[in-house]
C-alpha cells in the first residue's frame, strides 16, 4: 500500500525500545473485519500511559504537571485484526523543554515489521489551569532517556 | 500550546468546503474531563465516509473498490468537552491515481479557530483482495473536486 | 429476534418523556455492518448525562455527590446502521432514597417502535470516598418528577 | 454499593468455566478516573467471541450463521481502573434451540470476587437474511455443553 514514493520502510522492532503487548477486541474491527484505524491511537496513549506510570513519576489522581497531546500521527502499512494480539514499541525522538515526542510502532503477532508506526507529542502544562508549559523536571528526563534514540 | 516555533496556526472554518455536525458523547472524555485525543479520529472517519456515503458513489455493501486509510494525523490546539457540539470541516488536499488526501478540521461550537486539525490518506484497492492500488473513477474524481484546495 | 415467549414488547415513543438526538459514527458498526452491542450504552449513558446536565444539578468539575453506575441492560430488537441518526427516549422508572432507575430507549429515525429498550441505574454516593450512598437532594428529586412514569 | 435487598451476592471466580485476561486501556477510564461502564460490554462481547473462535466452530468470514446479540445486561460491584488487568469469566447459563445465554464476571487482578457481572445472549440467524433463527447445530451444542453450569 505504499503510495507514494516518499513513503518511508516499515519499521522493524530494533526501532523501539520498550515494548507494551495489547490484546485486541472485537469490537476493535470494522465493516471491513480490520482494526478501525482510530483504535490504533487507543493503543499508542495506553503504551505512553503504562510507560509513565511503570516509572512511578506519574500518578494520575496527584501530579502537578499534566502531559496534554499536541500531536499524533500514524502510517498504515498492513492489517490487524481480532483476535490478534499486538506489541506496541515505543521510544523517545525527542525532548524538548516542555515537551517529548513519542515514536510508535505496532507489531502483530511474530511480524518483524510495523503493521503501523506513528508519533505522539505530550506538551507538559500546570494541572490546575492546563495552559503554561512547564519546563520537565529532572526525575523525568531521567526516566524518559533510555528510551531515546537517534532516530528524529 | 504552541510547542515549537514551525507549528502551523489554527486554521479557520474558511479552510474547509464541507461541514459534518457531530455531538459529543458523555464517555468521550477522559480523566482530566476533555475529549480524549483518540476520539478525534473516529470524528475524522465519520466526516469522510459520510461524504462519500452522501455522495452516492460509495455503498457499503457493494463497492467493487474500497478505500484502505493509510496515514493519519491530527493536531490538538484547544480542548472539546462533552457536551460540546462540534463541526468536522472537510477539504480534499489532493487527489492522486488512487488516493485522496483529505484535510480536516475541528469546531468547537462558534469557534472560528479549529480546536484541532489534521489530514487523512486513503488508498482505493480492489475490495476482494484488499491490496493492489485502482485508478480512481472519473466519477469519484468529479464528487471529490468541489472540495479540492489550492492548500497543499 | 423474539427469541422467548416472555420477551416484553418493542416500547414505542409514548413511553418516554425527553428524546435526545445521537448520530452514529462511522466505528459504530461492527463486522457485520449493524452498531456493535456496546455502543447503544454509550447513547444511554450520553442521554443520563445530558439530562442531568441540562437541569443544572449536575456540574461535573463541583457537584458534591456523584451517580456511580450499579445496573444497566438493553434488549435488542432490530438493528441501527452508520449513518443512522436516532433519538434516545429517557424517563424514569423509579427514585429511591439513594438511586435512580432510568428507562431508555433507542429509536432509528423514524421508526415508531424502539430498535432497543433497557435500563440505567445510578446510586448517589460522596465524590471524596466514592462509597456511602447519599441521599438525593430535594432539588433533584423536583428535576426528576417530570420524568417518571409508571411504567415500573 | 448494594442499594437494594435482592440484589444478588458477587459471584466468585468459581461460578464461571473459563477465563479470559483483557487488559484496560487509558481511554477505558472517564472522567471519575474508573473503567467507564460502557466498556465492561466491549470485554463480555470479546469473551464471548474469542470462546466462539478457540472453538473452530465459528469463522468469521464463513459462517453460515451468526449470533446476534438480544440481550446483554451487567451489574457493577466495585470499580476497575487502567492500568488494571483483569480477567473475564465464562459459563453458559442456559442453551436454546437457537438461542445461547453466557454468564459473565469481570475479575480485577486477584480479586475473588467479582467487580462486575451479567449475562448475555445470543440467537442464531442465518447470515445472509439476519432474520430468521437457526437451530444451533449439534457440534456447537457440544462445544457449549462444557460450560454449562446449573446456575441458571
Amino acid at each position: 500500500l505504499s503510495a507514494t514514493a516518499t513513503r518511508p520502510p516499515r519499521p522493524t522492532r530494533a526501532a523501539y525500545r520498550r515494548f507494551q503487548p495489547i490484546a485486541t477486541r472485537w469490537n476493535d474491527n470494522d465493516v471491513f473485519a480490520h482494526v478501525n484505524n482510530v483504535v490504533y491511537y487507543s493503543w499508542f496513549d495506553t503504551a505512553v500511559t503504562r510507560f509513565l506510570l511503570d516509572t512511578g513519576l506519574v500518578d494520575l489522581r496527584s501530579t502537578a504537571i499534566i502531559g496534554l497531546v499536541v500531536e499524533t500521527q500514524c502510517r498504515y502499512h498492513a492489517p490487524v485484526s481480532f483476535p490478534d494480539e499486538v506489541a506496541v514499541g515505543l521510544r523517545v525522538d525527542r525532548i524538548g523543554t516542555s515537551s517529548v515526542r513519542y515514536g510508535i510502532g505496532i507489531f502483530r503477532a511474530d511480524d518483524p515489521l510495523a503493521a503501523a508506526d506513528g508519533h505522539f507529542i505530550h506538551v507538559y502544562v500546570d494541572r490546575a489551569t492546563q495552559r503554561s508549559p512547564q519546563p520537565l523536571p529532572a526525575a523525568f528526563r531521567d526516566a524518559l532517556a533510555p528510551l531515546l534514540t537517534a532516530q528524529a
